[in-house]
């Protein structure tokens, strides 16, 4: 806080899909709160009466916001929410011994009304600066390197993830085939649409969400990045699939990322060749990295290396379609996307430093020969300086299935 | 948009649990997109180049956020990048013909880079006025009344929930029963965590999600409103179990809301009169309900109903711990919690006005004695002047269990 010139913080915002107030709070069952944290002194959690024991739960210091008596509040405003709410932070503020200085704020907030209020808040505070930190955010910052009890959280959801691709491989490899479909028991042909429902199922089974939905995409949608597949689509052998899945503790606590590509059956010599080049990229560059290095440059190097082998990149254009399209991966933790970022036009300050978990998933993709393949795994910098696959499972394209 | 003097909408974020952009845009899987709507004119969505055909599902008019030329923009901001997402925003606009005016802002965000964002953007564009609103938006006012179709979303949520209230029930009443605790099959007590992993499944089954968790709370908890329950806690027979559970379609879509209590076994007297006490105010009020009329006026109705029944209100006392301690309900649809609100501290506007849904759920709270009780359905304003409750379920307060 010294160092960024901050003399306090402010969350606000319920304790759950919140990352900011997950991380301080330990993820309570709060459905708005706000956290005050004066520099150098302990963090100050304000709750409602109905959520006293779940604000005590988290172990910080505690208050009441029932004593600001908001309806008073709202009578000396002339019955103006606003005015209201901008009179409470005013005296929280103010309770704490913060009355001038700087105050960034932080949560994942409506933000039409974070906005009127903030900016009516400052309007009344001319002695402090409220701060919105656009790029890199102190707690950002802080959340980018992960300590033990963080990485041991991350790598339970590697674990469990990599089960339920399993679940998935075994269940599409023990289906029937018809032609070049596979069916379902009841000789309907097996959908895209059935095997997310049964990814969410095993995914609750282990006390964890996606509430990014999962990426399961065939043929024509396999060749876009974030098309997460079409629900009526039917499985066919031999065309790539795209199975990229990003699960997260309930509640909205840590992630876990990772990517395979399939072909069910066998794959036509062209996916095989698509897959080869990626592998080649994967392993390469995973090979490559080192501790304290900008991510940047592995983007940079997974150009070099998919161009050397013929591809289009996104180096030369950024509205490339066809060929590697996307960025070499990124933090993960409480948010999937979170710094370090590997994107060319990001800052050298984006290091794989010590205790940074990230993604690295090199793709190439061609929408108009109905193919894509990424490979992306979740790797954690360790404190000896080596890196780590959190949570391992094989890398092959083909999954076979029946015979028919 | 004429009355509130609004010349555009600007809709900023995810198009998963975002409310305002998956009210716009039904919910496309667009990690981030940003949504214009000038007056007069239709909405359009611009989107990144590997979001292309996600945002072309949306059936709105899509513009490729490509055609900024971000990294050019990065440059020519000197590496600022919120430099360069001002002048991203600036062009947006300007291409779509708003140079002046009073343009919304909404969407569900980072409030650190939104305050910062807006703010600088603001300071860009003299001639604009941002607005954020805080009370009642255009949005939220859009989204509190429901058409027919958002009727039978929410009414099949409220359908399948019944479905895992009655799964739940009968999974308590098959366990088997040891001293005054229900217990596994492998011989331990079955505990609060144990259910809520069911829970979980039994919604993943139905493709419904439950961000903000559900609320399944023992003795104690039971006796505060928000606790969500301890995990540990064994399920006892004869203490008030409040089960109240509101999860939405996969992927952040409506939302369904209802509470029941029990007691498994049998109910102890002074549950069986708190109860009595709940499920007549829940009876007499819904009874008295007529549309067009403020909320609050009913929530005025259940404190005189409760404290002629000898308990203290949150009306006189907002720091309440024991009694009827909070509000009677609030509306539903993208969020569990919306307009219309029936907080006496509310507004006369916020109305039972046809087509809106929202929840009807007097408690009461005797954490000292262990014991709570809460009823809670979620109900329609039908175009008929007459109110629906959108899935039905028993309130009967003793949950049969086997035979000891």
């Amino acid at each position: 806080m010294q160092k960024r010139g901050l003399d306090a913080l402010l969350v606000v915002g319920p304790a759950q899909h919140n990352p900011a107030m997950v991380y301080l709070t330990g993820g309570a069952h709060l459905t708005e709160a706000y956290l005050v944290k004066k520099r150098g002194q302990p963090a100050v959690l304000f709750h409602r009466t109905m959520e006293r024991d779940e604000a005590a739960r988290t172990g910080l210091e505690t208050r009441n916001l029932e004593i600001y008596h908001m309806s008073e509040l709202l009578k000396q405003a002339g019955g103006d929410m606003l005015g209201a709410y901008v009179a409470l932070f005013k005296n929280i503020l103010a309770d704490l011994g913060i009355v001038s200085g700087r105050v960034a704020i932080y949560g994942h907030y409506d933000l039409g009304q974070a906005y009127a209020l903030f900016s009516a808040l400052q309007a009344a505070l001319p002695a402090v600066s409220l701060v919105g930190e656009f790029e890199s955010s102190l707690l950002s910052a802080a959340m980018t390197t992960k300590d033990a009890a963080e990485v041991e959280r991350i790598r339970r959801v590697g674990q469990f993830t990599t089960q339920v691709i399993g679940q998935v491989a075994d269940f599409l490899a023990s289906r029937r085939v018809r032609g070049d479909t596979l069916i379902q028991p009841g000789d309907e042909p097996l959908t895209i649409g059935d095997v997310k429902r049964q990814i969410n199922l095993w995914l609750a089974e282990r006390g964890l969400e996606n509430p990014e939905g999962t990426i399961f995409a065939i043929g024509y949608d396999a060749g876009v990045p974030h098309s997460t597949g079409t629900n009526t689509d039917p499985l066919r052998l031999g065309q790539t699939i795209i199975f990229d899945i990003f699960p997260c503790e309930a509640g909205g606590g840590y992630y876990y990322d990772m990517t395979r590509t399939w072909c069910l059956g066998y794959a036509p010599d062209e996916a095989q060749a698509l897959y080869d080049d990626v592998f080649s990229v994967y392993r390469q560059v995973i090979s490559e990295l080192r501790q304290g290095a900008p991510f940047k440059l592995y983007q940079a190097r997974a150009c070099e290396l998919f161009e050397a082998r013929g591809h289009p990149t996104i180096k030369d254009d950024p509205t490339l379609e066809q060929g590697y399209v996307h960025s070499l991966g990124h933090g993960l933790g409480l948010c999937v996307h979170e710094r370090p970022s590997s994107r060319l036009t990001g800052s050298d300050e984006e290091r794989l430093e010590p205790g940074v978990i990230f993604t690295i998933e090199p793709g190439l993709y061609y929408p108009g020969r109905r193919l894509g393949v990424r490979l992306e795994d979740t790797l954690w910098a360790r404190p000896d300086g080596a890196f780590e696959i959190l949570a391992e499972h094989p890398l092959d394209l083909v999954l076979p299935v029946r015979r028919r």
